[in-house]
């Protein structure tokens, strides 16, 4: 049976281009011992991705030229030769960009999910990796308190409109930002934000504070970052005495030098603690938090919006879209 | 009777100078119910105090012009009209820059203290203020095991050389950074630090960098930051995953515009915490820091030093001198 992959071609120079990606065809082999074969019926793209790409120290590894694209996916068990795996059966993993993966059944990279209740594809955002760095950012690191104000960038994104419905649901005011007055409606009107700052709208670091200011008249107590840069700068003029600042992401020096922090003095005379964090390394918390995510979900309280790509030479592209902020929700690439 | 004092007589443009105080002499009003009159011995000078003459968001409202600085004092009661103290009490408060200062006895602002076996002035030192801000920053905040390595810049002033050899009671290898080859030899040889570098021997952050690898071969574990700008810099650069930044001061921004920060994406891909704190919002933690600071100083096992200025007209040139790094340890102005 034939396999096809997206592999990394070359490293970014600066931006990611279509360049850095080659589409390839293998012959998969037949399964070993205690060996399953999974279809992927979805691949998520997340922005994590990006900085893989890169040769430059960080959490994980770096993306070996040649292989796979790494990436979340869900799909079925379409043959197994492991006792805890039948055909049939939906899974999450890693499978990465690619239509079908041969994963070890005893390995723990599997996990089998219930599509009663929740779409599969919503195990790739709202109740997967997304949903959990949501949760652990919001819950372990901000800690939110009835009545304080939370702040999220990315806000329509799989991590940010999470961000904000659960910050909603524990009494906190929630902010957003994200980009262009579509999403900036969406967050508010269908995901119950209270204000989303349209970051289009806002050039430079004083105007999006003096926005902030208004969208959050008693000061942001707790930060979701998933961009850095000015964004960041300007959330910091407005965090309160004790903020926390739960650091998930940086998008915006993925592609190039370092993107400095214009006032780490606030972090001093605001006494404010900033703590980054990668969902993996907590994995003891993930049950815990897909109970909650899951429940939430299933009964409709929490909400997601999907851009979903067709076909897996399409998700290059797709990718390069969700690092410009293209995409509209969770980015997915459909296989099946 | 008279009293002397050194009121701020103006802000600051940027690096403040003798023209921003002024010497006055004002009559001190006889007690009322409840009061106490202190004569105060030995004045505190410290890097906070240079903050406060700004009028800038911070965690304390800025200085008043015309009013006597503030600053701790250590000095003793020489007339009562409160039942807790009596003349001859040594007690340590915030009197500021002046000779006596008159406290409300019921208001909790002064701490009577025994001189027994700790000298009155490490009270405003090691056993005072600064080493109950550099036992929090350590562990409260930096939280250190056994075996790692623990970095402070201002390494020979009155926080950093109590920080390095509270690390190091803790089974920690101790880094310190220090203005100057003599500062650097005290801090190693009589404050038993396992190395310390001289900043004045290096201008920018790639070589203070790649001196901290080689002082901390290990990687830093916990950063005790004191001065901020390039110093922080570099730190950041030698940071092991999951290290704590305890921010107690940015001494380098305090003359003017903010000084960056220039890669804070370390923060996320080496999973830091970065807080900032004030140790007068730790009440509930003093007594058990004040306990082990005081025993350790009784047993000659927590060592300091002082720069003694002499006389209370010469404390703004002696400020001055702090915040250039001329004082060696902790800075007091002797008053009696």
């Amino acid at each position: 049976m034939r396999n096809q992959q997206i592999v990394l071609a070359s490293r970014p120079a600066a931006e990611a281009t279509l360049d850095n990606f080659s589409f390839v065809e293998t012959e998969l082999p037949a399964l070993g011992d205690g060996q399953v074969l999974v279809r992927h019926h979805y691949l998520s793209l997340d922005p994590y991705m990006r900085m893989r790409m890169n040769d430059s120290k960080s959490y994980a590894a770096p993306q070996a030229i040649g292989a796979p694209m790494i990436g979340g996916t869900v799909g079925e068990v379409v043959e197994s030769r492991h006792p805890g795996y039948k055909t049939g059966d939906k899974v999450v993993g890693m499978g990465g960009w690619q239509l079908f993966s041969i994963v070890d059944g005893a390995a723990g990279l599997l996990r089998k999910v219930d599509t009663t209740h929740v779409p599969l594809s919503a195990y790739l955002g709202a109740v997967g990796m997304p949903g959990v760095t949501a949760w652990y950012g919001l819950v372990k690191i901000i800690e939110p308190k009835a009545g304080e104000t939370v702040f999220v960038s990315a806000a329509s994104g799989a991590v940010g409109s999470a961000v904000g419905q659960l910050a909603k649901a524990r009494g906190c005011r929630a902010v957003g930002i994200a980009g262009g007055a579509d999403k900036c409606a969406y967050v508010v009107n269908e995901l119950g934000f209270d204000a989303c700052i349209d970051h289009k709208a806002h050039r430079d670091t004083k105007s999006l504070a003096a926005a902030l200011a208004e969208a959050a008249p008693k000061g942001i107590d707790g930060n979701f970052e998933n961009v850095g840069g000015m964004v960041l700068d300007a959330v910091m003029l407005n965090m309160n005495a004790f903020g926390r600042i739960a650091l998930c992401g940086m998008i915006s020096g993925y592609d190039g030098g370092p993107v400095p922090l214009a006032e780490p003095r606030l972090l001093l005379t605001q006494r404010l603690k900033a703590q980054g964090f990668i969902v993996s390394e907590h994995m003891q918390h993930w049950p815990e938090a897909l109970k909650e995510l899951g429940t939430l979900v299933a009964t409709g309280k929490l909400k997601y919006r999907e851009s979903i790509a067709q076909g897996l030479a399409s998700a290059p592209e797709a990718f390069l879209g969700l690092l410009k902020g293209r995409n509209f929700g969770k980015q997915l690439v459909k296989l099946v």
